[in-house]
């Protein structure tokens, strides 16, 4: 096991064109864990409340997800209220109930802090900040969002120093690399954070492109999908099946490649259903199928 | 000469984030013309004012493009004058000087009305069906704009209805095809037009793709360009060459996909600059040179 996430572990309230579903299970470490654990033994760190339901964690043990480290405290689980009615591709906060994740701060136990890779999963930078101050990871990975990037820009930005690879998509890396042009963004964070040797540009439903600092640019289309019901999730995903099939792997071209085409048809499970439940009834064979079927729609 | 374009010759003001120019060379048949120009010997046909330079038609003659049916008539060539401020991936209009292109009715001679291949580039769909019913074409491509699917939409349908091939963005297409999502929106248009074998969704900045009716989905990434500075014209040389490269070629999936990272990448040239400045300084070796570049960029 050699794969930490530290991030949100929540409830879910989502209005996309496809209907409506109220306090699902939902998070970004939940999601991200779900997708890497796929290809690897990852393991959650984060705080639920008193009203979080037993069998979710018993869920999330039956894919090889080690939870000892979600803290369960009295109050009550993050709540996202979340909408695409406007635009499936942007979610828009209609409201979140804080609960027990206004206080977290997150505590890696030995074996968490140890691991191999760090993912710091869509959360408050401060969190991310005092995740990495007790981790030992080799390698450290973080996902941010619009949110953080609007009231706490520099507190994303330390983060990012710190970091050696980064999932964005297209307006946070607007965002974070001050540049309307997603390649001069790209290459603004690259110049300025030390640590970065990858970073990873989610486009949506266009698909996604890797830059290193090497300079290797990779561009993946994303699996077509004519039915989208809920992106929840999807970016998380696409972290954590990229970065689980990564563990204990070199970061050769050639596994890079590989990875971005798995993140890529990972998160494409995930938005065929509301909330985590097509992301929990794929299989990993499903999933290489699927890479297959993408590869062909590639004009070689 | 088998690619007949039927379009607009205009003057274009122009707004981006890297400058103004005005009164610049512009138009949909100028662009495709001129792209399609390094693939065949493509012909215009459209209208320009008293007030519209020799040299203008003198440089479209030396790219080996027939000029024989551009009518010059009393009055104001059509002036454009568009805006990126607000989003470079999406032009603004601000002002339209109509000029003579307000009672353009196309008149093909009968070299015009005989090519294999009649693009109707972007315009009025009313004067795209007049210049359908003078046609003796067995190919026929159409683009369109917002403009029109939002004033003119039954007109547009009327001309995706008698086309074969459909060139449309993402915005276009949700438009057209009644669906938030492209995929989905792809397929509901192919099922209400009956002739269309082939739609080409051009995704900006985040490439292109391409349906065909035998269910071909083929996905390409866009050319990473660090700099754009105006993105007026892409759209159409990406057609103007996709059908430059196509004329007298089987319509099979091998030359579809090379059309379509050729469509790709002529564009890339031409939003490197203002105007058709930079489409006019390539070459076909240089388009050739960036198509081998692409396709290193895709993770196979």
């Amino acid at each position: 096991m050699s794969l930490t996430i530290v991030g949100s572990v929540a409830f879910d309230t989502l209005y996309t064109p496809e209907g409506t579903k109220e306090k699902i299970m939902g998070g970004s470490a939940v999601y991200a864990a779900i997708a890497a654990s796929y290809f690897t033994k990852p393991s959650i760190v984060g705080v639920v409340g008193d009203d979080y339901h037993a069998h979710k964690i018993e869920l999330l043990q039956s894919r090889g997800i080690d939870t000892s480290d979600i803290r369960q405290e009295a109050g009550k689980t993050f709540h996202w209220i979340g909408s695409y009615l406007e635009d499936i591709n942007s979610a828009v906060t209609v409201e979140t109930e804080i609960g027990v994740l206004g206080a977290f701060n997150p505590e890696l136990n030995i074996e968490n802090a140890n691991r191999e890779t760090l993912f710091l999963a869509n959360n408050d930078p401060d969190s991310q900040l005092a995740a990495i101050e007790q981790s030992n990871a080799t390698r450290i990975a973080m996902d941010t969002m619009n949110l953080w990037l609007n009231i706490k820009k520099e507190a994303v930005k330390a983060v990012v120093c710190k970091s050696h690879v980064l999932f964005i998509n297209d307006a946070e890396l607007r965002l974070l690399g001050d540049h309307y042009n997603l390649i001069a963004a790209a290459q603004t964070v690259m110049d300025w954070a030390p640590s970065l040797d990858v970073l990873v540009l989610k486009r949506g439903e266009h698909g996604s492109s890797l830059f290193t600092r090497g300079g290797l640019y990779l561009s993946a289309p994303a699996f077509p999908l004519s039915l989208v019901k809920d992106p929840t999730g999807a970016g998380d995903s696409f972290a954590g099946s990229f970065l689980g099939v990564m563990t204990n792997k070199p970061w050769t071209s050639e596994n890079l490649k590989h990875a971005l085409l798995i993140g890529s048809v990972t998160a494409s499970f995930t938005v065929q259903e509301f909330g985590p439940d097509s992301l929990l009834a794929t299989t990993a064979q499903k999933i290489e199928q699927r890479r297959q079927e993408l590869i062909k729609t590639v004009p070689l």
